[in-house]
């Protein structure tokens, strides 16, 4: 089979990779930022604009769209791609955070997780071959293995338990998705069946797809090294795609986020892509790409943006502070967004103050535009092997003016 | 002084006309739609966005703005067309339609009228002087004469005596208008300290424009048809360069707006541009047509969107209904909007159950674009000379099909 990942090069500093990793639907260059389509969108912002940013790839939420509009609905349209429009690479999630941030009355079994969705409560269960079908039925062009995401703390004991019964889902998680690889069509009457009893009438069927979907595995382990060193290798073990951390940016403070990466990386091959989850701010990302991740994905340049912050290089700026009322720079001078390139910090401060949903436009276009960016320059340096001293220095001057700023 | 209106054309069964309004920022073709920019955009709407529709001249709402960001900071931005990054024409209200509706303890008399804007109470006073004067710093291209809108039901002598004071008032902003132009830089001293004292610190001065400002007068009166005619007679002597009909949409029945228009009409001279003021439906803006107004503002296309409501050739379309929610054609086939190229009626109606902007984006900007091209279709017809077999046949459609989905 042909490689879907290449490593193009390495900085001599650090474990910064520069990276390529061919989908179905388009190629995508790493380290790589991926928006966040929650629902089917990336808040506020249109697959045309995602294209004009030159987002390579962008993250749909199993949970939530199996929730709403269901996945009737999404199959109808003939996958996610033809649902939304947009027709560059999806990843999905495996439904799993959610399933554990967000919905109620989990019962978590080794089977699988029963739950209350949290929209109009009605009862659901997923097991790793159901999140393979639903994601199959989604045609996502990356598909994640069904793990659990413990909190933070947790003890030892139940975080290590949980790693393990982790592997095993994983485990079925490759072996429903190799079953369906090979007879594609073939339909798993009691996965179906079991969904259709629980849910709201979401059928399951058929893949929309036929090109190959990258199936990643999920590293957990929370916060303890030997276990996230353990679950590294037993996931490893399995031969996925691709190798996600999970777990991580669940409220541990920084510093242990980035001890669970350490203690896991070196057991992940590598000539495959690495997806640290869920994460983060703008240094944590370069300390990450320093630390041999190449994806990322992360909601707040959309979340921050709808509370009038923006990304800046050094810093983050609330846009609501009557500081910039009567400011005709743009967001930061250089930006070479659609929103810098024609609005002022005063008028932008105006629209959100106002409530006005452009003001929110152009900030989130700012803010993608810098995540992508930021990956963009990332990239280059690494070619030029200078990665580690522009993650320096930004950090330094990101955190330094970060906390001037703090009021 | 060069004529800023040209009449192109007249239908031969109504007093439908195809015009050109000529103005500092570029050229109207009338019928136009003009869409509202209440607190300096367009809801939901980027100023490119309007450019790609074809939008000719947006309004800004004087009262809102006033309010926030204030005065100070858009005279700072050089006015309103640079705030907002809007290059094309727009038209500015007077105000007088927000301070009798949204503003709290009004206080009219015939100076002026104070009030305490809705937002944060802050107590303001507006005269005919300082609502152009307003206006001036603003920097539209169109500006309105201060009017009293009287609400629907009116008693007869009030609607009597209040358009005599709008009369008088349209007096005041003439001469105070005249007297800018001719001496422009001149601060108007007791009229700034006025509003000074007042406002919180808006600072009023000189006008950010230097191109001549057109004031169009309003016509009052209520549902009354002779008082219709005697304020249409009384604002045309003082001649401006355009003029509008006020107070209507204003919860009376249809007829009666019908009547309050077809009553003052035959007094505005044919070779300036008569504005409908805040109306309406498709319908309602062909028959306002075929009784000789040109031009239209209306926030219906971008509010009903917010609630997911769709303007089509065949009435509204409530896309939150569950019968859209398998539906792959666009919200009207045929239609050449952004919305209707790119996405199916069931993608958009997920977006608007899960809340997410984008579909309020869509509709938007669908709606618009019909209200636009609606106005482009009734000037290709005038100059065809089948208007009056269009708008029959399209207001007959409209509303049998409207009438046939209400549930």
């Amino acid at each position: 089979m042909q490689k879907s990942f290449e490593v193009l090069g390495s900085a001599r500093d650090s474990k910064a990779r520069r990276g390529r990793l061919t989908t179905a639907h388009g190629i995508i260059d790493t380290p790589a930022f991926m928006p966040v389509g929650t629902q089917g969108s990336v808040k506020g912002v249109s697959p045309g604009e995602l294209r004009e940013l030159d987002a390579q790839i962008i993250l749909g939420n199993t949970y939530h769209l199996f929730v709403r509009p269901g996945l009737d609905v999404i199959k109808h349209f003939g996958g996610l791609h033809k649902f939304t429009n947009w027709d560059g690479p999806i990843l999905t999630d495996s439904g799993g955070y959610q399933i554990f941030s967000l919905a109620k009355l989990r019962k978590i079994a080794e089977d699988g997780v029963e739950f209350q969705n949290h929209i109009d409560g009605a009862r659901a269960f997923i097991s790793p071959e159901i999140a393979m079908e639903i994601q199959a039925a989604l045609g996502g062009d990356i598909v994640m293995a069904l793990d659990e995401c413990i909190p933070y703390p947790c003890e030892y004991d139940y975080a290590a338990q949980s790693a393990e019964m982790t592997t095993r889902w994983a485990k079925r998680c490759k072996e429903a998705n190799v079953q369906r690889s090979t007879s594609n069509a073939q339909r798993p009457t009691t996965v179906a069946s079991a969904v259709s009893a629980e849910s709201k009438g979401d059928a399951l069927g058929t893949a929309h797809t036929t090109a190959r979907q990258l199936l990643f595995g999920i590293v957990q382990g929370g916060t303890f090294e030997d276990l996230r060193k353990q679950s590294a290798q037993a996931i490893v073990e399995l031969d996925f795609d691709g190798y996600a951390i999970g777990g991580v940016s669940v409220g541990e403070p920084e510093e242990k986020m980035m001890r669970a990466v350490e203690s896991a990386e070196p057991f992940l091959p590598k000539d495959k892509p690495r997806y640290a989850m869920g994460l983060g701010t703008p240094p944590q990302l370069l300390e990450m790409i320093a630390r041999g991740m190449d994806m990322f994905d992360c909601v707040l340049p959309t979340r921050l943006a709808r509370n009038g912050t923006a990304f800046t290089d050094t810093g983050t700026l609330n846009l609501k502070n009557a500081e910039f009322a009567l400011d005709k720079r743009p967001i930061e001078e250089n930006c070479t967004c659609d929103a810098c390139r024609e609005f002022s910090r005063g008028y932008i401060r105006h629209l959100i103050k106002a409530e006005e949903i452009l003001g929110l436009r152009l900030i989130t276009l700012h803010n993608l535009h810098f995540y992508l960016n930021l990956m963009n320059r990332a990239r280059i340096e690494i070619e030029r092997g200078t990665f580690d001293q522009f993650r320096k220095a930004f950090v330094a001057d990101y955190k330094t003016r970060e906390a001037m700023r703090v009021e």
